[in-house]
């Protein structure tokens, strides 16, 4: 009997791996997943890897299924969370589009640590309250609902996560999301630029939203804005800690 | 030298806990954290844990930075993610207003699988586009602005978990929370209350926003609303997928 688990594989570094997630892997068939993602599996006699380029999710995930339900043992990576802008949505829509008998495979979600837990972390604790998280990516969805997500968010004073905050084939969203926030918000509240987090290449950059550039953020960053709680604690020979309390202050 | 680390331990599954924790829990002297966390840790000689109980999270965060200024090599427990409504904002809290001198020492904050992940992974994938994370708790914050947040998010049409839904000192807020976003919506996307997610005693119920009532949640249940575009696929002989697709329909 064949089965389907979509996985996280954490941010990068090995040691934000789960158990489970490192169990599942050790039983599987197959992998399927995207290239880089892929080449953090480790091969062994009987494992077949499927390596995939980026923007064919739904092909991979056709073929996970496709592959489950012959009965082999599939796993499905990605980075991060499964469940976050990532897999999990993507196997789930070829499931409801496709055939019957896919309804019939056994599927797990093995969660993992996402992008914007790690990179909250290296900072400190700037999602320690209210917040909301929101792929910048007008590739699936209108730029009109993006921007409105911006403004509701800004005025319910959330601070806010962002993933896919800036491509090569999306150069100007960002500027605009980063002149919709000013506009709301006017103040400096800290920004987080955390890319590559966890990995040999992280860099953290934390700026006054005011002197926030569409050029620090590229597809590997992760945005965090503050809300207007929001505090940033100086330390003699250390990186400042960016916090938002957990009590709310008027 | 001591150091500080505020860990998650994820939501109770020991194969959730990353291997980064668990390297960490090998090396540390002092285990600080609430009692049903430190009863997770597994003793040895040489460690000493410190169980304290809920609702004093300032002075377990003083306790801890007192005992790393000391020497020791200290780790404040979270459930979950420890900078998601848990110890990291409070350690930072104390930091701030505390001795110039708790500004040297060494802090890391290491992330865990928090509640609403593992919740989502359970059922499907109800986070798989953008969302928001709502503390429905007003011990420290006013209920007014919360109201303000649960209108907003879904004006904005997010996805919502909520953390800390009701307790029996608080037994109105989530009543009315579900009136404001049945006032709001205006439809019957699925709520998911998930309790106790990755333990013996889990629970996972789906209903229709317009069937969901206050008493089906409590302190250790997960709740996560969908937005107007999270479907439900049905399946012969297995529970409902919950997911929220990455693309947006109008």
């Amino acid at each position: 009997m064949g089965w389907l688990k979509i996985v996280g594989m954490g941010p990068g570094d090995e040691t934000l791996l789960t158990p489970q997630v490192q169990h599942a892997l050790a039983k599987a068939s197959d992998v399927i997943g995207y290239f880089p993602y892929i080449a953090r599996v480790t091969e062994r006699p009987g494992l077949r890897l499927h390596g995939s380029d980026n923007r064919v999710e739904l092909d991979r995930a056709k073929h996970a299924l496709q592959l489950a339900l012959k009965g082999n043992k599939v796993i499905v990576v990605s980075s991060g969370d499964p469940g976050v802008f990532a897999m999990a949505a993507a196997v789930f829509e070829a499931l409801e589009d496709g055939p019957e008998a896919w309804r019939t495979i056994d599927i797990d979600v093995l969660p993992g640590i996402t992008a914007m837990l790690a990179a909250a972390a290296r900072v400190g604790a700037p999602l320690g309250h209210d917040f909301c998280t929101i792929n910048l990516s007008d590739n699936l969805k209108p730029w009109e609902i993006i921007e409105r997500r911006l403004r509701l968010s800004a005025e319910a004073d959330f601070a806010m996560a962002f993933y896919n905050p800036r491509s090569k084939s999306r150069p100007q969203g960002f500027e605009k999301a980063l002149r919709i926030l000013n506009s709301v918000c006017k103040d400096t509240r800290p920004v987080i630029f955390a890319r590559a987090v966890s990995s040999p290449q992280e860099t953290i950059n934390v700026v006054p939203l005011t002197e926030a550039t569409p050029q620090m953020a590229d597809m590997r960053t992760m945005v965090i804005v503050g809300s207007s709680q929001t505090r940033i604690i100086q330390r003699p020979d250390k990186s400042p800690i960016v916090y938002t309390p957990r009590f709310w202050a008027p």
